[in-house]
């Protein structure tokens, strides 16, 4: 399951002691050879000190490794943190015998306290010894901060497999640029066969739209990242339209599990948007009206408030024509050409579901 | 008091039965002879009829009379809204013998339904009776929706007076321009002399600025609209740096009684914005504080997170040098140089007031 159905890849998971509660707190994920590997990252201005480090270590597009501990976000620490985390990458080279350049290191939990990088490093020493091709399942684990349970997910076809995990449940409102994510982490592997140029093809135009499109609390955090990487150990070349289809649908199936278990959440709101000038119009128009405080507050009360979505809508920064605006809740019309109807039945009924 | 504290002004409030709870609903402002005028609307995509009327009416600088309703929005209307808002104008501008062109409309309340024209007509004959120069408290009652109480204030300069009223409660986060402001109404009224222009230049460098640094629930309103009216009607000139101070300070007590009594609010944050590169760029950074559902939830909760302040104020859209951003709470440093820190005990203290 999760990151080592695909051929090449071992994982591990442990508890380094960095979670005040024991449970475990550091994952460690190797490829056997290495991958071919592209991500992308938090636009927020202060950037946690893991997500710098990584971005310059996936310049060369090829990773040995992934290091990610929960329990710190190891943003907001300044220099000091830039220092852990390059302390953090060294260990983890010396522990996995590959060179630093080779790491790329992840971290999520409370936005301003030290990692303390000596339980990391003992950590590291433990996971390495325990890294196995059914390790995906602990790594998942040890990443997660408040989140109920981990997001898995797997995909395959002609030859390859894509398998991925998630963690995230509140400051969820990812505004991710390729090369550039955060505290929602995910990992995407794949035994395909890919280039570097192709991974980061897919991620900018398959896998920043899913992640992108996805709020919580509208709060985009210091330390987004995604991450993917292709091991090569599947026989034979994939068709590239089919492994980004496959990573794609890795994503999706990630970003429900995200969003049915954020913080505090009841209900997942799931706008489509027909009919925009372009991906991004509908993108913000979604996240608009998803990401309303007034329509969430008119969801969770079960009472479809039809005005609510055409302020929230018109609110998007989209140019929006109100005559040609229509919008529709569980099927039933609420707004025809700019005009808000009587909602009927059908569209309160639409919210008494989950 | 409110907006007949200024020579020239005549005002009443009524209850014309579009509230169900039968409370004053329609307020009618009129100035005895023509006033200088301007105003700031919504940018919602989807202006209410109300919006698009009065911008129109407000294009010569000139206005008799301002009509408002409460308990509709006039909003998600389509073209019987617009056919309901200009039945309403001329209804004014019969009750008060002046041009349709002279009268200025603005609605607040629930979004969809139709307004009762016939019940404004009647409310429109009842309230030109009750115009008096003690007006301005009757006005801005019936101007209330969620509110808890009206709000008012006053100032004045040598020579001159300044009047004004608010209302607004909730989908409050307006991103107004001139000339173009919602569930925000805002009037002020003064009796000094001023030109269109002179208002029109008050209107977007002191009194605009005042009401995008708001925000209440991130939601902008279809509706939003401040006007500002001048009679003339005070003895002398008017120096124009002591109007748009009088303008810009009874601007500022209204939105501090806003904020303070916003819907569901037990706590008003209020974030001062030092050094940046520009105004826009603080008060992006400010509305990005105040408006997280992270920050707010930690003041609410009594527990100082300055890791949500960091997270907030890099997600504003503005570009920041991690190294030279600090905060203090209550006076308290709580992130050096992009470092955040541990908490003095005054950050706590300062979260426990109002």
């Amino acid at each position: 399951v999760s990151v080592t159905y695909p051929r090449g890849f071992r994982a591990a998971g442990t508890a380094a002691g960095l979670k005040e509660s024991g449970r475990p707190d550091l994952g460690v994920l190797v490829v056997d050879e290495t991958a071919a590997a592209a991500g992308a990252f938090t636009t927020n201005a202060f950037p946690a000190a893991p997500v710098s480090l990584t971005k310059a270590h996936l310049s060369t597009g090829r990773a040995r490794a992934v290091v990610v501990n929960s329990g710190q976000a190891n943003a907001g620490t300044g220099d000091a943190g830039l220092d852990d985390a390059n302390e953090i990458v060294e260990a983890a080279a010396a522990a996995l015998g590959c060179n630093a350049d080779d790491v790329l290191v992840c971290s999520t939990g409370v936005i301003g306290p030290r990692i303390a990088v000596g339980r990391v490093r003992s950590g590291l020493d433990a996971a390495a010894a325990s890294l196995s091709e059914d390790g995906g399942a602990a790594f998942a684990e040890a990443i997660l901060t408040t989140d109920l349970r981990p997001k898995l997910a797997t995909a395959e076809s002609d030859g390859f497999r894509v398998g991925g995990c998630a963690k995230g449940a509140g400051m969820i409102a990812p505004r991710l640029v390729p090369h550039g994510l955060a505290t929602l982490l995910t990992f995407v592997t794949t035994d395909a066969a890919a280039t570097p140029e192709l991974l980061r093809r897919i991620v900018s135009e398959r896998v920043v739209p899913v992640w992108n499109g996805v709020t919580v609390d509208g709060c985009q955090s210091t330390n987004d990242t995604v991450l993917v990487l292709a091991s090569g150990a599947a026989e034979g070349p994939a068709d590239e339209a089919d492994l980004a289809d496959a990573i794609e649908a890795v994503c999706r199936d990630l970003a429900r599990q995200l969003t049915a278990e954020a913080e505090g959440a009841t209900k997942t709101i799931v706008v489509q948007v027909d009919g925009a000038a372009d991906d991004e119009a509908a993108r913000r128009i979604g996240v608009a009206v998803a990401g309303s405080d007034l329509v969430k507050t008119a969801v969770f009360g079960g009472d479809p408030n039809p005005g609510r979505i055409l302020q929230a809508a018109g609110d998007a920064g989209v140019a929006v024509h109100p005559r040609r605006f229509h919008a529709s809740l569980g099927g039933a019309p609420v707004i025809q050409g700019g005009v808000v109807l009587e909602p009927p039945a059908a569209a309160k009924q639409a919210l008494e579901g989950p």
